[in-house]
């Protein structure tokens, strides 16, 4: 697997309260991170994008917790979209200690466009798909680039 | 001023991040538990209320912290409406060790109704007010007590 | 792969602000539930542990979003330890809906056994990982049950 | 009552879900707006003390919700120390649109110092007092103000 360009990278600001009695920020406010990142992807990306109708839920998670996150680190989160399906796509995400370089921890989702009043998945919006392609600067939907290799 | 007779007592499930690194639950956390007791108050005397379109605003907190909690404490809040004015009420709470009956933090809060459409504060419903009323076991509008002193 | 038998259930308190402005527990908040199911797990099948001393730190989540959670809920979280190695182990968790059996969302960890002081991982105390197997009514060991089927 | 001059500015960054169903930063991520705020003004003023030992525990706060937040705003917490005692001090903070410079919530606190081994109140560390002072440019100490006025 080729390694991850990342473009899009935010500073995080670490809470009093995100550290829990072991002295380190807590596992469950990655996840918290994690979201920010990604809300400030997708309105980078995309600021056009009603959130009140189109919305975008989370099926799958998958994390690896690499390094302890102090209060005195300095922190930022990376995103990218490195797949793009019919209803769905993949995310990939890292914790980063920005003054080290070092990875904290990395996460991989699976996201599905869902329509919140018919609370059924639907199709990825195409101006989006392509906002996304120009963004991440490669063609990421999976049949465009089977078609591609032939 | 007379003691506050307590009639909602709602026990409360300590999460593990609640704790910081001091141990004892982080004293921004007793918010979510005062928000968790009014908002279980409020679906119990008066369940039909449309929350979605009459809002209930805090426009004002005191809080006496008392006792630290620890994750191994077993502790409640109490709600209690003390006074009712014409837009706004007040709120009387305290978080409880229910094993000791010692007060850990008491709580008090002024409540505006609010329009969520328009933005403006608005007359509390009479019907909820009744509720409250009857709830409590006591007149609590001012201008009623009031009048009943005459 | 055989379904897991869960052995302990924790109801969960649904928090005021777990809700999002999409109107469902955030996904975030999930983990608070899962961390909560495994402190009271350990507690349960093991209450002697010194967890200022003897850490278990998670290394991997995986989690599978099947549907969303909403405030009026009544949910619990369950928890099962399903393989135990020499430092590691490995959780089941999942988050059902009490009344319908509905399962919400499940949740695989990996977890290390981790000195606090030296900030390595060390190995499982035995006194506990037989705690564990009695617990969950079977052989956990990797390498035991490897034993067994020669 | 002088106006608090604030020389103490922390820009805050919202996060997902600080935002509840209503659209808006739900009450009790304020809190954790002035706790952040409070721990930055300590490690600005005075950075040598070891909060392990010595803490500082919130007694009592009081607050006034004046407007909503929403996610897009920029919003800033200020801190200031407005007077010191022996063993307490009582801390001014408010939320600020940094772009429009409305006030959007404002706090006051008070404060003991407190020996986290010992559980107890003590005497305020003369150090620390002259580095508030010195940081906010003028006598907090009640008994010293009103020795001058002598």
């Amino acid at each position: 697997m080729e390694p991850i360009v990342y473009h899009h990278t935010l500073p995080i600001q670490i809470r009093f309260n995100d550290v829990d009695k072991f002295g380190h920020v807590n596992n469950t406010v990655y996840f918290s991170f994690y979201d920010l990142g990604k809300t400030e992807y997708f309105a980078t990306v995309y600021p056009h994008v009603d959130w009140e109708k189109n919305g975008i839920v989370v099926v799958h998670i998958d994390v690896d917790f690499l390094e302890q996150i102090y209060s005195t680190d300095h922190i930022a989160v990376q995103t990218a979209v490195t797949e793009i399906g019919t209803k769905s796509f993949r995310l990939a995400q890292q914790v980063i200690d920005t003054r080290t370089g070092v990875v904290k921890c990395v996460c991989n989702s699976v996201m599905v466009a869902f329509d919140l009043e018919s609370h059924t998945s639907i199709a990825l919006d195409n101006e989006w798909v392509e906002a996304i392609n120009h963004f991440e600067r490669r063609e990421l939907r999976k049949e465009k680039k089977e078609k591609k290799h032939i």
